[in-house]
């Protein structure tokens, strides 16, 4: 394969998302789209049933899986139609990456193949990949948490001092324990994203950011001790060797070229330069153009990512994590995360709206979050009269929660939707500058930040709200495809110089990743009645979050037990 | 007048509401309803502009008026028809009794002419009748409270510790200071109750239950010092004297027979005896059957309204009042309130609930409320996930605090309406439990509840949750129109047994008031876990009711500095 000329090289990146998956070619010469597609999964989030025509089985409370299937699919779907539409040859095409949500996992023979292919287990609803979302696991998580405490593991405090149900080793613990046949039918438990690029190439590898991040993994301790996992459950000892793998490879890394299918499915050529597996969050910091420390990067969509890169390994409470090679080769990079924004507002619109307001935004020729924005715009700090605590789907930081819940608090019979869809908004502003301040107070500064993602899209008042509670001004990625852009620029790493690509993804983020010109900055007149409303949220936040009343996790429990009464 | 014979006679009651009065004609011999009407105000609650041609004077926010005129206009639509449909002849009506909302007053010239009917006094909203839910008076409630705390006035513990700014001196001390001509014009300051009653005979009384209830009268203490209304305002000196009357009428006294104009509105005949003035809530409790203390009667619909009966006079923290006389002659009536439970349902299903909850309505043939109830009914106790308090229009038992508002807690992304619409519904019934145990606590025992109202009708889930939250079985009254039966038992018992009425209103409720054969009872299953959740709703009431957490009181202050701003 022969570099192509300079003004023509692109790269392809494919973000994995929840529900869809995008694909985008860039120029490696500007970062500039050339083309791009969108696929909606057939089975999308499967959280009720399994799949026709397996429907009638049921999945239990907080259940989500995915159909590996749907990943293919995608592939095959979105791939072929972009070079023909973006005017490049596959010999244009110097490499390609993959991000996919994390930590998103599936059992699989040695081969690869998904243990939910095997006719004799699709039914079993533990062969399928366990989405990101995937809460059931809860109590395995409570379990590593308090013996990793009680055995002051030294890995605990690179986590904040805790690690998440939606983690690897919960997910498959939970495996280990309520599926032991399957446990043991799997040669291999890999993350979504792996087990794609397994696909693309033929070959296994895996990656050191989804390595570091959710399976505990250090560049420079390894893995948790084998004793630790034996003394979780006997029978998960072995879990490194038997499922992961030691050897983990650093971001921009190749995986190997195209295979002969991964050529067939997207129409490249085959050994075009395929990176190692990437994360979404993660991916999108150096496309929105941060590789160095000092600039924190919120990815905002249907949750918040926070990423932050440092130069050593601080300790931050309640981050989700620090991991050297985690974001950028030769830097430490932390996450912090809030798992309900975009979801929070949508869920609001859809569940909480009544007629008059959706009738008005078929008038406008709108959406019901358009009507009601700007109304909520209107509004001025403290107005509406209301506060709330954005905890609809748990807290990822800084109180690594899942059984937490949402509290909304000062309605009367005059509380009107705009002033409700504010308050949620300013909730989880309030959620942010809490994840801000963590970093802030371990010495891990935030000098600016720099969102991407759909939100600032979509949502100014939302964007408004952020400057004014942290106030801080805030930057815009050019691309409203981030996570994509960031996928094509490690595939452009993995190809190197030498092929055309970049050496380091330094220099992909410097002649690829821009930001837009316009910023929201903070509105002076608003940060006093924002201060003084985020003294309430933070006291409400501890009360509610560190146990000082346990409302909501008794909630939980009550409901648990009258759905298994 | 001749006494009608037995099986013929019958009494009228007329029952003037916020937005509409009803009437009804009921046999002595057993209550059964002969004939009954409605009639919607024609200028109803005045909260935004008088009505035309003065429609261009603005009122404040929180003022609610009524138009006198539209009573008067009540009694002629409503009567009339009365007598031809129940086949009775006006001979046959021994008694008249009359009751409306409270405290419900206006300013009158000495021969009751209201100030709003004057042409020079029509264009101030001071001139019109303040309607129980004017609440612009806050500020003076808040200075009577203060000083009487000061002063430690004996009158304080017989009101719960704290007086409420609906009552009647909020109200007349707003009179004196915002329009100081107008309350120096005012020879009478009354409450609609008794001008009504005014109107039909003639000349003015006052009864003992506003006075006890509203203007802190007290049979053995009489009205406050002068001293304690001097310290509020030197013009305040003499209030009593100047517009009230130190001379109160038990209930069921008479009041004088119907004069000349009060026999050509309702086409009666002149002196029928006409009861003194009532309350809606406080007349329902002998309609309801209950004379005798022991049985706590709830009034349920927009609000909910606790009568309680005693033998003397006891302190319940946080009661609305304790008056002799106040509800049964010869009995200690004890009043409760929950200010928002029918209202806090239709702010839900009016502001929070998505168009396909509304279509599933429109194609079942019934309300929102009805689609909501049936689907909120099949779940089972916890599974909500939520508790709320429900102080969506302040807390007025046991905390005596409008400045409160609500909380709703336990959100997820799949919390749905009916859940929402259940954990509203049992919030209201742990406030109900609340004002139970408060009574129990201060040796008030509640043996049995009563209820009555438009809810027990229109809501089985609300009262399934009552009982199983309070653990009382629920009886219901047999009248739908409790509080227009209770008035016409007052008007049999003005009339007394010499004319063919009852001499006692123990006697007539023994007779007129019945249950009906279905009760709502406790279901053993669902016990512990609201004992569970009680302790919850306990807690959180505690903690933002009592000062541990000020955080609704300072989410209104901030909406107060910002649309002042």
């Amino acid at each position: 394969m022969t570099a192509a000329p300079d003004e023509r090289r692109c790269a392809l990146g494919i973000d994995f998302g929840t529900e869809s998956a995008r694909a985008v070619l860039v120029s490696l010469a500007d970062g500039r789209t050339l083309a791009s597609t969108v696929h909606a999964y057939e089975h999308g989030v499967i959280d009720a049933t399994l799949p026709a025509p397996d429907d009638d089985v049921a999945l239990g409370p907080d259940w989500a899986l995915q159909d590996p299937a749907d990943y293919v699919r995608a592939i095959q779907a979105l791939v072929p139609p972009l070079l023909p539409a973006a005017g490049v040859a596959p010999v244009d095409v110097v490499g390609v990456g993959v991000d996919v949500t994390s930590c998103t996992v599936l059992p699989t023979l040695a081969d690869g193949t998904p243990l939910c292919f095997l006719d004799e287990l699709r039914r079993s609803p533990h062969a399928w990949v366990k989405l990101w979302k995937h809460h059931a696991a809860q109590p395995q998580a409570d379990r590593l948490n308090a013996l990793a405490e009680q055995r002051r593991e030294a890995f605990l405090p690179r986590y904040g001092g805790r690690t998440s149900s939606e983690w690897f080793y919960p997910k498959a613990l939970q495996l280990l324990e309520e599926a032991p046949d399957l446990y043991a039918r799997a040669a291999r438990i890999v993350e979504a994203t792996d087990w794609i690029v397994w696909q693309l190439t033929g070959h296994e590898t895996r990656n050191s950011c989804t390595a570091g991040y959710k399976a505990l993994w250090s560049k420079q301790a390894g893995f948790p001790p084998e004793e630790f996992f034996a003394a979780l459950h006997p029978g998960f000892r072995h879990v490194v060797d038997d499922k992961l793998s030691r050897r983990v490879l650093p971001l921009g890394a190749s995986a190997g070229g195209l295979s002969a299918d991964g050529a067939a499915w997207t129409g490249l050529l085959p050994g075009t330069p395929v990176a190692v597996g990437n994360v979404d969050a993660h991916v999108s910091a150096p496309a929105a153009g941060v590789t160095e420390p000092g600039a924190m990067v919120i990815i905002m969509g249907t949750s918040n990512c926070h990423i932050l890169l440092g130069d050593r390994e601080s300790v931050v409470g309640g981050m989700c994590g620090v991991v050297e090679d985690g974001v950028v080769p030769g830097r430490f990079g932390f996450e912090a995360g809030q798992p309900a924004v975009g979801d929070l507002l949508a869920w609001y619109t859809e569940s909480s709206v009544p007629p008059e307001w959706h009738a008005r935004a078929r008038q406008a020729g709108t959406s019901v979050h358009g009507v009601l924005e700007e109304e909520a715009a209107r509004l001025r700090p403290g107005e509406s009269g209301l506060l709330a605590l954005d905890w609809w789907n748990g807290n990822r930081s800084v109180l690594v929660d899942a059984e937490l819940s949402g509290l909304l608090v000062g309605m009367t019979l005059a509380t009107r939707p705009p002033e409700v869809y504010r308050a949620l908004i300013e909730a989880t502003a309030f959620g942010t500058r809490t994840i801000v301040d963590a970093f802030d107070a371990a010495g891990v500064a935030v000098e600016r930040i720099v969102t991407c993602g759909g939100l600032p899209d979509r949502n100014r008042l939302l964007m408004q709200c952020y400057a004014d509670i942290t106030g801080h001004e805030l930057a815009v990625a050019a691309s409203s495809q981030t996570p994509a852009l960031g996928a094509a620029m490690f595939g452009a790493v993995a190809a190197g110089s030498a092929r055309g690509g970049f050496d380091s993804i330094v220099d992909a983020s410097r002649h690829m990743a821009h930001l837009r010109d316009e910023t929201f900055r903070p509105v002076p007149a608003h940060l006093a009645t924002y201060d003084r409303l985020y003294g309430e949220y933070r006291r409400l936040h501890d009360r509610f979050g560190r146990g000082g009343d346990d409302v909501m996790r008794t909630l939980r429990q009550l409901r648990r037990d009258a759905v298994t009464r």
